[in-house]
């Protein structure tokens, strides 16, 4: 049954209604099997509701080790039962993303840039809604540019923007372009800045994110194999960036946050600035800082979960 | 000393220089170093003339795993001394892509979608102008939806195009939005189609590939957590891109022809059609029909290779 189809029915209903899933396909329910392919999994050979049904958190990061080791995290803090270390990629059929399950939280790869990071929503969409999801919260756990920050610093974003700074992102649909907005939940975003007050040392910012289809020319980087600009141009571009409220740059957040209104899902995007892209454009730090950088949305997306499942007080 | 600095030398020297991997960035010689960050390799920490040097094909895909598999497979189509299984990857020190070098082949995976392809090749193009590589060939090994052809026919690209069917790519830089051609060349896809005609059963064709930004709306599936139009209006736009000479959908094809045509690169696309969209959206065929499919493009790469190399008469 989609919800798509019960958008005529009363508020009492549409109260519970709102709390699930929803998918915005009217095909999708009339298909015999659904196969997820990029995840492997699909609607005849996995027990969907099984398997998924008491997820609440949906955590999603570009890098497959990165999203390994926030599960890990996570099951320390969460305290479940069982070795971390023990934790078995849900997707092993095939490499395009990895996937974990830990108590009601899910961590997922999603790659590099809006296209990547589009197909394994889909699918995420889809699997939530077969699986009878309901009160999921999403949130985007990566690495960004900062403008006009000190690397280390976290941002929630307030708004996911486009090169031109505008909250929108341009979908095409059988040759043709529409715009979907990408406002984030506001309640969601003023929860984990709240959460990030409650940490030591913890140095976190709202803020604009804008969202680039590439991460040299598209963001000024003066340092790929193409460059047709100067340096001053480059730093007029980021300081107009700044200027419309911009304080990191990173490539998923638009689609992101998209999809998941579309979908009714509440989300958020929390990045760590590795740089601050007015002082340079190469990722210069040592190894072991930027592993500690890239720690801190995990640290304080772990301690969101944990208040809301009461661990914390 | 760049070659983009010497385009005012003569024509003698302008022979010899073309064949040398160009980039077009008069900043990158002025650094220090060059950090190429999602390689996990630099010009300080890495030796990258005597690593690289002596490379002549380049094969990228989106999956590490088949990535890593072709490195194995061209080990052996080579002859080369020493175990393929023991090849390692050259990117270990990151996860964001991996990367195989087996005699003058390089087998480096890209993920999926223009970004996460864009980032790789910015990166290679400068490790391949680093290392003074020179009549380096670029192909890209994908899989892809076929256009009115049975699954399992390999498609040869004569233009990359876009969703409207135009072969142009369009690179914000700086705000800005620029269009790049993305022909290729013409000489490599006739041979390439040449030497599947020298290959038992291997049913191929040139034509033009379309490359889309995501997986299902872009496409026209009907199958993805949100669809806005019927299954007629998707066959139209499918007929359209037919009737425009598109045999195959990917997502990175554009940025692929358009950024080695900027540098002077040779390059061709060979995709595997793993479906014929206009039978339907899903890929249902068994796992190992899929595998076998899956080889095909590296099969005539790998023959393409040893006719360069004198090894197939």
């Amino acid at each position: 049954m989609a919800p798509i189809l019960l958008n005529c029915m009363g508020n009492e209903h549409s109260d519970y209604i709102k709390q699930q899933v929803q998918v915005k396909n009217p095909y999708l329910d009339t298909m015999e099997e659904d196969i997820l392919y990029h995840f492997s999994l699909g609607t005849k050979t996995h027990n969907l509701p099984e398997m998924f049904g008491d997820i609440k958190f949906v955590c999603v990061g570009g890098s497959p080790n990165r999203m390994k080791a926030f599960a890990q995290f996570i099951h320390q803090e969460l305290k479940l039962p069982g070795n971390p270390e023990d934790l078995t990629d849900i997707c092993e059929g095939t490499d395009r993303y990895c996937m974990y399950k830990v108590g009601p939280v899910l961590s997922i790869s999603h790659g590099m840039g809006v296209p990547s990071i589009s197909i394994m929503l889909h699918e995420l969409i889809k699997l939530l809604h077969h699986a009878q999801c309901r009160d999921v919260v999403l949130f985007r756990l990566g690495t960004s540019g900062g403008v006009g920050l000190a690397p280390g610093t976290v941002v929630i974003t307030d708004k996911a923007v486009d090169y031109s700074f505008l909250p929108q992102f341009e979908q095409v649909v059988l040759g043709k372009v529409i715009t979907r907005s990408t406002e984030l939940d506001e309640g969601v975003a003023n929860e984990l800045l709240q959460c990030s007050s409650e940490l030591q040392n913890f140095p976190t910012v709202i803020g604009n994110t804008m969202c680039t289809h590439d991460f040299y020319e598209g963001q000024g980087r003066l340092d790929g194999a193409l460059c047709s600009f100067s340096h001053e141009e480059k730093l007029e571009y980021l300081r107009k960036a700044y200027e419309a409220g911009v304080r990191n740059i990173e490539m998923e957040s638009t689609v992101f946050a998209a999809m998941c209104r579309v979908c009714g899902l509440k989300a958020a995007v929390i990045c760590v600035a590795l740089l601050n892209r007015f002082d340079g454009d190469q990722i210069t730090s040592p190894h072991d800082v930027l592993v500690e950088y890239q720690q801190r949305p995990q640290i304080l997306v772990s301690h969101f979960i944990k208040k809301r499942l009461g661990q914390v007080v």
